[in-house]
């Protein structure tokens, strides 16, 4: 039985103090979060799922090759790093290794001696437009029972929660 | 600086292929999905340092407390593994050290003499109990720009997609 079907049915995770007796209007920030928690999981099981399957990689390397094509100048250990919001130690293992398959390639910068950049390779490009094709239809799938007027309800709440947040860390 | 502010401010992961060019009604699904990505990762590296400032504590051992309260008999430890998400290897050694501080107890399985439940004890029920006031206040806060409608919006459209997800899970 594969990953994602053993985990489908689990509960959520947090929820710890709030048992389902509780009225509907009763906690709902923390039953919206909850419940957002719960599909991001669900989702991304799928995705993680997909990918192995599909092509034989992983979310992590995915979203690593997804920045360097949105930044085909190639980009520093360091902003990667940022970006995709793991430590430098974790990046380094997994460039390494998407260097050995010729997907990336590392250069120097030429203002820095002591950093270097890494950039997609031409096949690394190519692999990622083809994984990011699939990636589309896989979440276009998955969303496939909410309609255009849900989806653009969700999309435009998290924009303002999105704010919201970015706003309040900027202030700390 | 702490890593919720280096950390606010970085782009969405995944979303590779799809330029701020493009105008807002296209590939909807796919910039939701981004969207909501985006939102989980700020909330989450909020509430991990919240836990981690206020309790010193982290999300993993908090959502492992989390299923116990709501098990008070206890758990064996597969289906807080399954509960959780995780691997029995990493839940092994979390519990290790929930135990020597106190905070849970292993008990054997009448049924089963291989395996073993666990379940907090009275010092863990109380420490879990302050953490989840605290917790769902951060979720309330970080929230706190979306009003009723909005939060019961997401909320709604959110367990549509969840019935969809454990749906296809079920039928795959």
């Amino acid at each position: 039985m594969p990953k994602s079907d053993r985990i489908s049915n689990s509960q959520p995770t947090s929820d710890g103090l709030h048992p389902p007796t509780l009225s509907s209007d009763d906690h709902i920030p923390l039953r919206m979060w909850i419940r957002l928690v719960t599909c991001y999981h669900l989702m991304e099981i799928r995705l993680r799922t997909e990918l192995r399957t599909n092509f034989d990689n992983t979310l992590p390397r995915f979203d690593l090759m997804s920045q360097l094509y949105r930044h085909p100048k190639g980009l520093k250990m360091g902003d990667l790093s940022r970006l995709l919001m793991v430590t430098s130690g974790n990046m380094t293992g997994m460039t390494d290794r998407l260097v050995v398959e010729g997907l990336i390639q590392r250069f120097d910068d030429p203002k820095d001696r002591r950093a270097y950049h890494v950039s997609l390779t031409p096949k690394g490009k190519k692999l990622f437009q083809k994984m990011a094709v699939q990636h589309e239809r896989w979440i276009t799938s998955l969303l496939g029972d909410l309609d255009e007027t849900e989806l653009h309800e969700i999309h435009d709440v998290l924009g303002k929660l999105k704010l919201h947040l970015t706003t309040q860390s900027q202030a700390a």
